[in-house]
Formats: structure tokens, sequence, C-alpha cells
């Protein structure tokens, strides 16, 4: 039994000493984890910040004080001592804990996260509310250094520079360099070259310079460790300096004791002050200490060894892309890749290895990889931009305006489209129909197997305006790789199975759902027609057309949201084209869907094939077609 | 006659002197003046870089070497001195000249802009790309201080710091200040009284400076100034030196030799540059000097007087939507507006003069104005975003993301929904609807005239919940503005006029429009309802199903596109509802829609109440119905 035990709330923390918080730490680790071998989970990002998390909540008085994770996913030392430390074993499951900061969970959680870089801009928000009501508490975004690359969260370091109210951000920098610190020391000799103003200072400084040799040796050695001291003044923090923040750090983010100290200082600074903290990701877990890449997000691993259980299955939608891809590059020199620092999570970390000069990871800056990718094609490259469905979200405009509007040969290769599981509703990729197709010149498919994944990418990497190829999470559909690949053509859907009573329109893997529906229905005696339409945008008008008439009845069945999603394209063609078919569209609701694994969500929102069985038979009675149960009970 | 007679191409100016560019510069001015006193355009941005346009294209090769213009509304110089003088009585002009760099226009333009701080990334891009092909041309990014607050600006500015390819920003600095310069000295010694490295190195240079009193106050006066310089250099451009790049600067912008000493000195710089070039805001033409603001885009002027042309009409919806937020503020305190850098053109100038503390303009930065927004939401305020609706594509995720799926009350009023006409497909706001009707929980609306406006606006700041009102850019239907608002109910809308043989669904003033065309219609013996939804989502199912099944023919018709539009989402419902009634959709087509007057551009894709009513009479034939023009001309 460990002093976690004693830990119902925060206020159990408040009066412990810095020994008894360190201990406290271990345990907290152990619990951790524990518990995340079993669910999975954001494991090495929330034991990093165990010791920061226990001083701000020492140090800050949640609720009253608001502190605001960015990201959200290295909340869990923060879950556990804010009340949910009994909840933890249904940590992302289903009904479960979230492993996202969530306001309906807690009222220490004051604002959602999931997406990156909004944790100063919301913190802003509060710090400003805080003003204007007269009251005087802290606010404290804690975002890390990867995050700080998203545009807006400059956006919102620039504003706050500007208003210099109260606020404390704290950068949690678990090691990744942050890419300007690069090279800043020469850069500043240089601008000190070219600046007229300088040459002025520096005939002054070596004129300075020039009285100190008389006092000997010792002082020039001093003169050299003040240039050195100057350097590193110069290198570190100003750039925050430069936005309006008080730049305090770099602190160890594993020292409790001096972290306090510098907490305690920086509540006494006014305006916006930026508390650097460094911290090891994976911290006191030997396994995520060594390879915090792969325990940033892990499944299920053996607590012991630190070996994560692999899946048995067909190889996921991701290695298929990455490697169809690489296939691709050596053909067909244009083909660049770009990433929005996810090389790992998208496949391309053996591309980015086999052909490093055509690699791009942009950090965490989906609008800036859309638009560097534009600046890619305009010079006749062929830019594969891999992102996220639910993060392409951050560069609507730059797909729009940069990308679509001048027809640029951009691919996007949207992987996580559709339920996504765990990581719950601010990350499925279930908007991304709705979000592109009324964009002009855009070309938008869905592949329904790793083999068509494959074909759509060799087409698209050949057509000569901008296309989007969106497929889920996780493993394919196990179908045999063929070294020909179907044959893509634009607009151009196929027949998968012929039917006469109805038209199944299912988009990507959906359609084997369908072919599952189609059968269950076939042993009710309807005969069902499977369209695979591959392409969302512009859509086969002929073949979608030509069955809604022959059969009068069309489904579409979607793992996307029904608002502006495939159906509703369905609509506006079959209305346009006075069909006469009735229609079904089938998918998500008009809502956000909370998480779990996708087969749990399916089946809670009727995307099953039973359940699109079902929502067949409910709404056409079929009276001539239908079996009776007993008339197929004496069959 | 002047100078500029002789400039029929960039060739003509590259091997003039500084004097006969500066004669040059005069002349083009003399020009521009007088060409956009007629057409209208951005005549201030541009009248700031003419000498910068000059020397650009002395010391570059376009279109061998890529000269990218962010936004582009500066781009009038360039414009006229790579071949387009002759065409520039057409500029902004249906069919003519764009305001904006447009490719199809010129090999000179590399590069389509239109909205902010995108020319980075591209410039990036097309660097990386000229590496890749071996090739060794330069690539210059033309970006303004304003543009540069924008999140994706520093995202490609730490890409490209970090790449380190050679590349040349030139920050266009017309003198608005940037933010995080304010602050940055005092700033700086508080870092370096916090830092624990600063001690060693603060006893060091207080050895060093304890040797100097010796030599006398002479050197004593030296070290006072060598402190001021060390404060310069530490204060400026170390931002970007921080982010990789050389800084050069600041230049007078204005000064043609001194800039093509230091572009020629950047040329033979490794790396990305980034050479600071101060210019005048309307230079040259004293109206504009004055009154930078009024210049930045205006319509025709008097060129003499720099006198404004007033239209003649009813005022704006912008200027009734800032005038009913000021009365609602006065009597709700939690109401507080925020504007991305547009404080005139959302028509909060005056809200910022009457109630500063609770109106933020947060730059050109959309993403932050909006999770800034939701920040104060979440502690009780109803923020006000105020952003035009093209724009508000840079923050899809933040409204989905951080607003929707919270729930927060937070309104976004969206001026500039619809065609806005002389600036063309970038500004266009025709795509929210399907960009934003997908978003679940968010209510969106689009009143009829000013008096809903205000009555939505009114309904709006009370609501516990995402709001958006969509509206028109310039005049509003001139209504008489009555104290009292019509009263908004959630998803209600309103018979605006009865009828049997069909229902016309018009979005926001379009219900004029149809009005008309109803009255066309009525000459032909059609009787057509017209029904005002108010709401966009939700829609009024009872009302729009009524209707429906009453008249059994629906024509939706907007300003918008129609992929995913309100006519999409009444589709949507009335196939849910089977309501069996026929469907016509009007609107924009799937495509960007060129410059023109609104007006222009409405007869130029059948939105005009004549082309509504032949739609409904080319859809469907009422032959019981229709009178035949012989029995009319009898009648």
């Amino acid at each position: 039994m460990g002093p976690l035990e004693n830990i119902e709330d925060v206020k159990d923390i408040k009066h412990l000493s810095n020994q008894e918080l360190e201990e406290l730490a271990a345990d907290i680790r152990a619990f951790m984890i524990d518990h995340v071998s079993r669910t999975g989970g954001h494991l090495a990002p929330s034991l990093g910040v165990v010791e920061l998390t226990l001083v701000l909540h020492q140090i800050y008085d949640s609720p009253k004080d608001k502190i605001i994770w960015d990201v959200g996913h290295q909340s869990y030392c923060h879950k556990i001592i804010t009340g949910r430390k009994c909840r933890f074993t249904s940590l992302r499951q289903y009904k479960g804990l979230s492993g996202f900061p969530k306001t309906f969970e807690s009222e220490h959680d004051c604002f959602n996260t999931g997406h990156s870089s909004t944790s100063i801009s919301a913190a802003l928000g509060m710090a400003i509310a805080r003003d204007l009501k007269g009251e005087n508490h802290k606010v404290i975004a804690v975002i890390g250094d990867g995050a700080l690359t998203g545009g807006m969260a400059f956006e919102a370091l620039n504003h706050g520079g500007d208003l210099h109210t109260d606020l404390i951000v704290v950068l949690n920098d678990n090691e990744m360099s942050i890419a300007p610190n690069v090279g800043a020391m020469s850069g500043y000799l240089s601008r000190m070259r070219t600046d007229p103003r300088y040459e002025r200072g520096k005939e002054e400084l070596e004129q300075l310079l020039n009285k100190i040799p008389k006092v000997g040796p010792m002082v020039a050695k001093t003169v050299e460790r003040f240039k050195d001291s100057l350097k590193y003044f110069v290198v570190s923090g100003m750039l925050f300096e430069d936005m309006g923040f008080t730049y305090l750090g770099p602190i160890d983010g594993h020292n409790i004791g001096a972290m306090k100290t510098v907490f305690t200082n920086a509540n006494q600074l006014k305006g916006p002050v930026l508390v650097h903290v460094v911290t090891k990701k994976g911290k006191g877990y030997p396994p995520a200490e060594a390879n915090p890449d792969i325990f940033h997000g892990v499944g299920p691993f053996d607590p012991a060894t630190g070996k994560v259980f692999q899946k048995e299955g067909p190889p996921a939608y991701t290695k298929i892309f990455g490697e169809t891809l690489m296939d691709l590059a050596e053909d067909q020199d244009n083909i660049v890749a770009i990433t929005a620092a996810m090389p790992g999570g998208t496949g391309l970390d053996k591309f980015s290895k086999k052909y490093p000069k055509r690699f791009f990871d942009v950090g965490i800056a989906e609008q800036h990889a859309v638009t560097f990718s534009a600046g890619l094609a305009a010079q006749g490259f062929h830019p594969v931009v891999a992102i996220y469905a639910s993060f392409l979200q951050r560069a609507y405009d730059q797909v729009l305006h940069d990308v679509a509007m001048q027809n640029l040969p951009v691919t996007f290769a949207l992987d996580r489209a559709g339920l996504v599981g765990e990581d719950g509703e601010t990350h499925h990729g279930i908007f991304d129909i709705s979000m592109l197709r009324h964009m002009p010149r855009l070309v938008m498919m869905a592949p329904k197997d790793e083999n068509e994944l494959r074909g759509m990418l060799t087409w698209a990497v050949k057509y000569q305006g901008p296309t989007v190829l969106r497929y889920p999470r996780g493993a394919g559909q196990g179908v045999e790789i063929t070294e020909s690949y179907p044959v893509i053509q634009l607009g151009q859907g196929e027949v998968v199975l012929e039917g006469h009573d109805l038209t199944m329109i299912p988009v990507g893997p959906m359609v084997y759902t369908a072919l599952q529906a189609a059968e269950q229905l076939k042993e009710q005696g309807i005969s069902a027609a499977v369209l695979n339409p591959r392409f969302i945008k512009p859509l086969d008008h002929e073949l979608i057309v030509e069955y809604a008439k022959k059969t009068k009845r069309i489904v579409t069945i979607e793992e996307h949201v029904l608002a502006g999603g495939f159906g509703s394209a369905c609509l506006e063609l079959l209305n346009q084209e006075n069909s006469g078919a009735e229609i079904l569209n089938i998918g998500l609701p008009d809502a956000f869907i909370e998480q779990g694994s996708p087969n749990q969500l399916r089946q809670a929102h009727d995307l099953t094939a039973s359940a699109i069985a079902e929502g067949v038979l409910k709404k056409w009675t079929f009276p001539e077609k239908r079996k009776r149960p007993e008339i197929r009970g004496k069959a």
C-alpha cells in the first residue's frame, strides 16, 4: 500500500512535503503503468509530468485557479489526484474515463483539449475573463515543445505579450529540440555584421576591450567567459522575451523543490510569464524512457518487460499506404512526402529513411504543411501530404484557397478517417467528407480495401489536380495484396454485387459491411445490389443513376456524419437527375461521438451489417419479397 | 508623357539608373491614383511598395526568380511593370484584371494569393523544389507586418529556419507596430535577473566593468553607450534570428539605392534571410498617407482632393451589426467583441471606443480569435466574433473542436457572406454554410434584412451555445429600422408569402429576390409561397415539411455553392420525412466564382429574380396553371 492510497482528492496533496511528494510520484507512476498496461494510453507523456502536476496542484488552487493541459494526453496524473483514481480502470474505454481533459468529468478540467496548441489561446481568454470580472485567480497553460510549433500558439503568445495580463505558460520541454534555436548564435553574429548601428557599438566595444589587457590574462579569460554568457543570454529565452513574456528557466521538471521555488517566484511577477520546464518523456519507466515514441500512445503491454502485445491480423492501412508510396516514389521522381509531426503514425517513417531529401516533417503545423506542399506542386512536384483526418481540420482554408483554387496536384492521404476508437470525440475522422466535398476541383476517394488503396494512390500521384484519399485507422480487410492494382478512372465506381430490389452504396471499407448486410437480406428473399462508388467526388453519375432507376431504392452507408456527407451528395445527384428512387441515408447522427472501440461505436450507432439490414427492413416493407419467418422455417 | 510610357515589360526597367527609377516611381504612382480613383482598389498598400517593387524587379530575374506577394493587394506596381499596364482600366472589374496575383494572368505571378500569411510557406515549398531540381534561382516572399501575426507565417519561419535553404523574406513594415516588440527590453532584464546562469555572467560583467573606471569618465560614458547598443542588438531582429533567419535591416523602403545595396548583400548570404523594409502606406499621395485605413481598400474617389465618393443608399449590414451590438452591450455586461484585425471592416470600431476593455483585436489570427473567445465563454462571457465569412475558413477546427464540441456560447458574426464582388474568388463568402452546418450543436442563421439581423443578434447573445449569423457585404434592404425586433425562436422560420403551387425557401436577403420572382410567376398565373427559414440549422422541420406536402414543389435559393449547402440540408430533411415533394436547388455551381459586381455575378449565375422564375418554369410545366402569353395579351 503506497501513499496514493491516501489521495482521494487534490486537497490531500496540499500539505505534503517534497519528500512525500516524491514518494507519491513514484506510487502514481506504478499505478499508471499498471493501469495503462491493460487499457493502453498515452503513457510516456503522462509519466513525464508527474512531478510537474503535483507541484502545480500544490502551488495552485484548482478549480479556482485554472490549469489547461495542451492536447491533454499528459493529464493522467492530474486525473488521478483530482478524484478520478477509482475510475482509472475504465480509461479510454466505452463509457469510461476519457484520456483527455473533459469539463463534464471534473470541475478541475476547465477546458477540453485534444488537438494541439489551443491551450494558450484558451488560457488567455480565461485570464481576460478573470480581469473583467475583477477576480484574481491564476491561469496556467501547460504546453509541450512540439505543440508550440503550431501557429495558433504563436498567435496566442503574440496577443498575450501585447495584452500583458497575468498568465503563466508552462513550456513542458521533453527534450525534443525546438527547431528555431538551431544556428541562432551564428545568425546573431551575422546580424551584427550587417547592422550599421552595430558598427558604432563594435567600435566602442573594441575600445572598451582594448583597455582590458592592461589588467592581465585573468581578465582576458573573464572577457571570453563574458562573451559566452552573452551568447547564452541571447540564445536562451529571448524569443519568448521578444513576444513580451518574462522567461524563467530552464528548470528540471523532476526536481520538486526547484519547481516550487520557480513557480512561487513566477506568481510574484506581473504580466505573462513563460516557465521553461525540462522533463523526460516516459520518466521512471525504463522501457518508456528508452522508447518514448512507442510509449507515446501505446496499446496493452507487459508491465514487467515493456513488451507491447502485438495484435494479430492483417497489416494496417497506414502500413500499406507507406509501402505503396515508397514503391511509387522509386519510379516517379517528383513525388515528395509531407507530414505534420506524424512520420510514424502516418506510415512515412520508412519513406523518410529511404528518401530523406524528399521527405518533410514540418512539425505540428498543418496549415504550413498544406501551403508548403502547394509551393512544391506549383514547381512541378507531386506532394503527398499524410495527415490524420481530424487534424486536416486545421488546414481547411489552405486546402481550399492554396491548393484547390489553383488546381495544384497535391494528394492528401487522410489516415484515421472514420471512427478512431479510444481517443474519442476530438479524434474521430467523421467530418472530412462534409468539410471537403464542396471544394471545387477537389477529387475525393475512399478505398474499400488495401488493394484499392494501392490502386487509388497510384492513380492519384499521376492526376493533375488535388486529390484526397480517406482510409480508416487500423487493420485492413486482409485481402491478398496483388501486384495488379484495380484500375482507377476518374469518377468511376464498380458493381460489387448485382441485385434488383435495392442498391447499397457504401463508402470505403463499409463495402464489406454492406456485402454482409446483403447476405442477411438475401435470407429474407431480398436481392440487394452493392456499388463501390470509389469516388466521393466526382460521383459516378451514370452508375448511381442507373441503379437508382433500376432498383428504385438506394441506401447510402458511411462512417461519417450524415449532414453534408456522402449520402447528402447522392441526394443532390439523384434529386437533380429526377431518379425517382427512394433513398435511405445511413451514417452517424448530428452529434459528437464518444470514445469506445470502433466496433462498440458501430454497434451503438447502427453501422453494423445487422443494423443496416434492419434499417432497410424498417424503411421498406418489400411485401411481395420478404419471406416470412415461418415460411423460412418450413423451407 | 512620363517614363511609364516606355515600360511595356519588366525587361524595360532592368537598366534604369536609381534616378530614372525614382522618376518612374512617381509616374507609376500617378498612374495608379488615376486608375484606382475610377475603379477603386487597394491603393494605399500598393502606393507603399512602388520603390520596393522596382528594386525587386531590377535585382531579381522574374519569372525565373519567384516573387510571392503575401495577400497580394500590394501587387499593382508589379502588375503594371509586368505587361499589364494597358489592362489596368479593367482592374477588379468583371472579366478584367484581378486585384490579386493570378498565375493565369502572367508568368510573373507564380502563386495566387488573397488570404493573409501564406507567402512564406509557398516560397519555402518553391525553394525546396528548386533545390531538389538542382536549379539555383531565388525565391522571395514579400509579407507585411500585419500578415506576420498569422500563425501560419510563424509555422513557415520555424520550418524555414530549420531547413536552412536559400530564401528571402521581405518584411514590408508599413509602420504598424509588431506587438511583441513592446516591452521586450524590460522583459530581457527581468529574464537576466531570474536566470541562475546570468548570476555568474553578471558577476564577471561587474568584475569587468569594475576595471574600467580606472581609465576615467570618458570610458564610463562609452560603457553606457555600449549598454545601449547591447539593448538595440537584443531588441531588434532577434526574434527572426532565433527563428534561424539572418536579419538585415531596418532599411528605408523608399530609398532605392539603400535597398539595392541590401538586396545585393542578401543574395550573397546562404540560408534564409529576412530583409526588414520600412515603408509608408499610401506613400506619395497625401490623402492616402494621411488616412491609410480609408485608402487601404477604397472605392472610387476624386483624385484631386482624395474625397471618396459616398454611395447613396441604405446603411450597410456591417453598420447595423455594430450599432446593434453596442446597444446590446449596454444592457448585457458579459458581451465582449473580438475581431481579427478588422475593427473597421466588421463595424466594431465604435464599439471599441465605447467599450475598450470589452473589445479585442487579436491581429490577423483567426484561429486564436476563436479559441480565445472559447476561453472567455468558458468563464461566463458571451463573445461575439466578427469575421468575414471567407476568413473564418482559417478557423474551421477551432469552431468545431473548441467551441461547438464544448457547446460554448460564442456568436460568430459572418460579414461578407455571399458574393463580395471585386475581390473575387478568394474573398467570396460562398462556402460557409457547407463548412459549418455539419458541426454538431452549432446554430446557424441568416437574416433577410436589417431588422432581422437586429432580432437575431439580440437572440443569439442570450443563447447558451454557439451561434452563427451570416449576412452580406454592403447595403441592407433599406427597410425601416423598428424598435421592436422580429421575435426569433430557435429553429423557427416564417411565412413571408402564401401560395399553393410551389414554395420558395430562400436564404437571407434572397427572400426579397424570391418575392420578386414570385411576382413574376404570378403574372404567369402561378402561385408561389415564400418561406423565410431564418435558421439554416436547425431547420424549421415542421414549416418546411408542411409546405412541401402542401405545394408539392420546393425551390431552395442560396447565394452559396450548392454542394453541401442549404438546399442540400433541405434535401436531407425532405428525404427523411418522405415529403414526396419535387425539389429544385438554386445556388452557385461547383466552381470558384470570378470577380465582378455582385449584381453582375448574380446575372451570370442565374441568381436574379428573373432567372429564378425562369428556372422554376424550366423545371415544372404547370400545364393547368400557366397563362399563355397570347391569353395574357388579350386580357
